[in-house]
């Protein structure tokens, strides 16, 4: 459940804009790097006071400022004060519990968005990290959660010059680090259709108590996913459609991909949430199956031997006048009585298919 | 079912903006608690009398009336007619069956809310409190069914001037106190969270038919929370857009906010609706697991024994003419025979794993 | 299923804007009641023929005019030829079978609503009457399909001045007709509600066949008031922002008033729905908890008689060399052997919580 | 199957606008009749050939010509030809599989619409007719797919001067026959409530596999009815609205009348398939309950009869040194002791209600 | 699953518009096809390199140009170069897991459509093959996966002259071509509508385990048909109205034509969708009614001959003083005392219409 709602109780009657930490410390000091670029120069620091780097905002060049780790929130505050952020979206930054937005402070856009994961052991679960990202006319900022991240082939890209990232300017910057978010959700939708074909052919084969439990948590999987990444189509569609001077035109088509992308995972998703909820219907009529063929063994058992045994129960008796007790091929008689009920009843229920 | 509809009898019949009391009478006597406030002064007052405090309406400072219990509609009345508030704006705060709602009467905006609580004992059910707030130019009055509230911390904070309060405008007062009620609902979030959890581990571990009231509880809760937050989507958008010269444009981006978890809220609600869902799923099929395996041990005692019994029973026949009876190896050899059915059923009922 | 569908046969064929009554025909003979007033003056007439009351047309004063039974079809043609209204509004107010609706005429306003009313006797179902409604400028007249209404208290508050219905205009009188009829729809909501709990009681303590009855019967209940309610919406929002010089700015407030209540009601309804159908399912799985403990006590009987009466059955075998049967300790080692079985057999249910 | 989608293999690499007739050929030759009249005058025709009554579209009379039988195509070619129809317009009248539909060309509306009826024999399943309707300023031309149809009482009106056909113009006749085609929906609605209100009888009786049958032909029924009726709202909304000058404002009024009737159809449809679906929920507890009833039968005989019968055993034994067999009293206290186990168990299922 | 979502992870990390051919390799080499023509020209190629066909670009006359095949991604991108076709619009050619989608880059027009049919062999999946379309003034260019297509008749439409085609120009020509496309659905839901048939027949008869996948297989293909077919709504709506210069006035109406189709379409697939569910709904109960069936077998026989059986158990109990062993009726008295048991149970069995 807690990947479902983040404890927020310390934050609870503190004045709003204040800067509390809301989501596990997965960090024991934030790190800052910084990659500064144009189209012939390219520069990468990792400063240990966040003051150094106050200089890049004011150069023509567009600056990448990646910070990991955000329980020091007096680091988040200065940068804030520094680039004159609203103490609303400081916020959010530090907030892990809220859900994907945009918001558009006219000299930058502030965007929070989920990168999804999988739990490491044996139980995974999927898990969300958040990723906030702001950008200006010059620099794009991010802040997650903890270290390590997907981004860097864009890294790879910049230091190269590969793609057209250094010959663009700020806002296809932002973009390509949304489209590699974006992309990532791919990479989960695959592992979970690698989940889900796995379950189907149990669920063929043989079924158990367990199979519910894959089928909840696939079930549970998907509404988180889908709780993580609803919110993307408005976001998208807003960086493709708003009419913010920081974007450029020749940028929005790129945003209108993303849009393609962000939808088609919506949909691939819609239908995963159709083919799970068919997979327990399935286990449901798989369950009732078998407690059908449960039946059919013990009526086979009991329907053939009930009736001979009240046979036998009869010739058992011990009445001094029972005139077939003397007869000499009476109990020859009587197997023959007896086996011909039994084929009978075994024809009978061959006859209705039952085994 | 109280909870989903307050009896509102004794209005029917009556004129429009006849002012009665639809809910429990859940305090003795009425409580008046002014606190007024501006930059620099700062007066708490607690009032006998209601004409005591009316002067303040025209002062500059920003005053905040807090009125608990709602029974004493005269009092409610003498209000109405010194601001010029509707009737029916007076008769919406006495009923307290209504839903949230927002009205602008141009020099005033109305807004009712339910603040959410649990009901105290041990088969609790999740309550509300209606709470329903006027703002103005430079007032804010608050009505409340009963003493004692959530709004301590924001009482605290304009008394030591911590925060903006004091530095802002009544919108401002009025967006802490909405604000303040919607974090609320986070805690409400967590404490479902958490007993949808315990819930959880008990379906997992044996489930019982108590269990099943349980989850029809919180199925319950979940329909009575989404009545009474879903009209607030509406009430905080409005607040956010509406054009009233009483909500200053940064207050707005506060408004804002608020609107953002709010949605979190709905969200985070819609989640659990289907989870508690998926836990009927799992009830219903763990009682069919349960059934399958009691059927399970009967088929496998009964397909054992019953043709056991049957030889023993053809042997215990008294027939005058019966071979094996004389045979002295007979006993034993039906024994080995015996034997050998009941292993081979075990054998089989193992192979198709019964047991 | 009448109530869902009124049958229409007799018209069909008919050229339109041909007068039928469509629907039972409930009175006798109908029964025509004038109430004529303003500010100071007030007369209550109950003419014999129509034409006596035409006259008020064309005073300044108010005229409600209340007809009761709809199958005397040449007095609603006298009415309609003259006050002008269209054949087709003629022809909806006698179709009882119609769905709620508004019309503006211009210079009337038509509005069709059902009454909701329980049926008497024991196996009673909900059903509804229809109230037609046509408002101009200085007169409002309803059509009601048989005798008495709720509408006694506002016959009371004309008569003696309560309220502010006598100093207001014809759109304030259509206002609280229609106020009275939304407001019934509350005293129909409780009604349900306290059957919903006594049904629910019932579920919890002896479910059978009948609950599933009430149930279905309560479903049925919510689907023709959803029916019968839901046009309301429409309708009203239509008269509170419809831009009719019939209705004054003054008058919109209260049918705003109106509006929320309507909301509420179809809110309600919808809440009522989703608890009725959580009874369904808690009736099914007691169904089903009911049966396994069927297949318990079946299985309890089965497992520890059936392994015992096998063992006594060997002892009854005839056969001559069986040295067991002249042990002389033979007998009661054996009831030690039973017991023991029966014993680890009443263990090992106990262990498994069967009983 | 059929029904719901016609086979159009036929047309498959055709280039569009070839004119194929899709569906049954329900006439062996296609038959043409032709009204024309004003208010004061009245023609009646059945011609031979086609040519004979293109003259009618000069005249100022109106006209209505109705084609029954639609696969002689270069009929309905020639006609096209002549009065300057769109090729896609005629493939429509063609093809039977459509969906209902309305398409504006300037000087003429098209509307295609289904007429439903039941088919005959046992197991009638609900089919359906395509109508199209041509219109223009003063001519109305219908197509049928087969003989005889619902719009006798029309021509009826036409020839007597009945209602105000003969002094309206050609809008209204299309008016009056889309009228009788959705009253008609009226008269099929009664019939599947009927329909509803016997298998609930049986329901609530004794239902059986059979019943299952029914409730799922009755799903079916009204799935087909949506499906055929369901595009009405936009077509008759279109009408209603419409700023075609072939539509007089007087007439618009009638189409509204029409609009309200196919909101009630749908309405009353959705209502139907809750209903249907309560149905379908009944019937599968009812099942439960049955199985429940046969369940207790077998639990009540096996476990009053298995016990005593073990009694019974114990004392078939043929130990030599049982002393109760001696016991003169040994049989009636034995006999006594199995009566008070039978009745012991008798009174305990009498208490949990079994029987 | 592959259906639901191609494999992308060859494309993660790269940068946007890379060129990477996402699917399988359906064809050795790529094959490219021109077809050029006006109304009197006619002209067929099959030029080895691309370069031969770049001339054609700038004639007069309409180009068709189709390529088989999309691994070779640098013929893919010597065309895009070629044309100035945008690298996000290449990309999508080459993936071919998005979703149907369209763009109007000005002076062309990019559609992506899904062509559906049938896997072959034994337990055959519905699957579908991307078909990329880009029309401008006087050029269509279209992509496919594989080679074989169902545009031959409209190829052989082009040869002969017939249709309007060759009078028209490039738009008609893309228009036959998506409405080809379009048609083809139509074949498909025919056979998912046989399939249905067949498949509901073996539900009435004899359903079993296998019945299910087959429905889950049902289920899964309109799930695939429905993700495939959804957004065309939209693609075909913008063709038909948006404002751009490449569809003429007179395409636009042939446009509207396949709109109608799509949403015929949509409908069937979602009354198909209603009586696939229908249908599990069908099978679980049949398996409910035999489980009864089973249990009544079960029940029948258990409670005749339980009773008889203790009653022979008793009479072999060796009692010595048992007086009925010694009475010379006792025997056959026993006899017709348990004949008249057993057929009282049989009588009491036919009267619950048991058997």
């Amino acid at each position: 459940m807690k990947r479902f709602l983040q404890k927020r109780s310390e934050k609870s009657g503190l004045p709003p804009g204040s800067l509390v930490h809301v989501g596990e410390k997965k960090l024991e000091k934030a790190q800052i790097s910084i990659i500064d670029f144009d189209e012939t120069r390219y520069q990468e620091l990792a400063p240990a006071a966040i003051e150094e780097w106050f200089p890049f905002k004011d150069k023509p060049t567009i600056t990448w400022i990646n910070i990991d780790g955000l329980h020091e929130t007096d680091l988040i505050e200065k940068i804030g004060r520094h680039f004159g952020f609203h103490p609303l979206l400081l916020e959010d930054i530090l907030n892990t519990g809220g859900r994907p937005k945009i918001e558009d402070f006219g000299d930058h856009i502030f965007v929070v968005l989920k990168m999804l994961y999988q739990e490491e052991g044996n139980d995974s679960e999927l898990l969300s990290e958040q990723i906030s990202l702001i950008f200006g006319e010059n620099y794009v900022i991010t802040f997650q959660e903890s270290e390590g991240d997907i981004f860097d082939p864009i890294r790879e890209r910049i230091r190269k010059g590969k793609g057209r990232v250094r010959k663009e300017s700020a806002d296809y910057l932002a973009y390509i680090i949304i489209d590699a978010i974006v992309d990532n959700y791919f990479n989960v939708l695959e592992d979970i259709a690698d989940y889900i074909e796995d379950t189907e052919e149990i669920l063929l084969a043989k079924p158990d108590a367990e199979t519910l439990q894959t089928i909840h948590g696939l079930k549970n999987d998907a509404l988180f996913l889908r709780k993580s990444i609803w919110p993307l189509r408005e976001i998208i569609s807003f960086l493709e459609r708003e009419e913010s001077t920081l974007i450029r035109k020749t940028t929005r088509i790129y945003f209108r991909d993303v849009y393609d992308h962000t939808i088609q995972v919506m949909d691939t998703l819609d239908t995963f949430r159709d083919i799970i909820s068919g997979m327990l219907d399935t286990y449901l009529s798989s369950m009732s199956n078998r407690m059908n063929e449960v039946m059919k063994v013990l009526t086979i058992f009991a329907s053939i031997f009930i009736p001979l045994t009240f046979m036998a129960g009869v010739y058992g008796m011990n009445f001094e006048y029972m005139p077939e007790l003397k007869w000499p091929w009476a109990y020859p008689v009587l197997w023959v009585l007896m086996l011909t009920v039994g084929i009978t009843m075994v024809v009978a229920f061959k006859r209705k298919k039952w085994f």
